[in-house]
């Protein structure tokens, strides 16, 4: 998760099933011979353009019935960027935008759940 | 990571390659279907008979090279139990007990790191 420092979060809309054209928070999978972290930074910048520093661990995700594809874990992460960037969707997404309203904006798998859990983490 | 109330850590000794003989905290795979916490559980009851509660996250671990078997993630977590319980040693444990002195146990893996990580956490 990407928060600027208005509390914005950056969400990409979906290219593909599953949730094609929802909101989804940046993410992808890990490559076989990098870290978990370059993954995160990875995915971010491919799907995004947005390039980000030092990574908070928020939360492991694993309930087997959380993706429809087949038992995914997702490792959750957070960062704050102080500079409002303009990003540019890429890769798998079809567009990428800061989102205020992330509570009501329908999104794909459990996802508003890790937000809750990073927003509550950063008030800790 | 299983503590007990004098700040002794749980390890087993290695029934298999590699680093067979070593200490080591106990863990495993988790298996398709079970949540990474349930996995946790399971692999401590497994491998020590100790039934442990509520489990803190402590971190993740990536780095490709950390296992000679290949690249392997290890999500770990930290829990206390206040009792003094006798471990049993199981499954892929050749025993399984108490370590005050885990910084000279000559663990395996990157496990020392990961035991560091969980007494900074406990001391914040």
């Amino acid at each position: 998760m990407v928060f600027d420092g208005a509390g914005r979060v950056l969400l990409i809309r979906r290219k593909n099933e599953p949730f094609k054209g929802a909101f989804a928070l940046p993410g992808g999978f890990v490559e076989i011979g990098e870290t978990v972290e370059a993954a995160c930074r990875r995915e971010v910048l491919e799907e995004t353009g947005v390039a980000v520093g030092e990574l908070r661990l928020v939360g492991v995700y694993s309930d087997p019935k959380r993706d429809p594809r087949g038992h995914t874990v997702s490792v959750a992460y957070a960062t704050l960027v102080q500079e409002a960037i303009s990003p540019r969707a890429g890769s798998d997404a079809a567009a990428a935008e800061w989102v205020r309203d992330w509570r009501n904006a329908g999104l794909a798998f459990d996802h508003v759940v890790i937000i809750a859990d990073a927003e509550r983490f950063r008030s800790s």
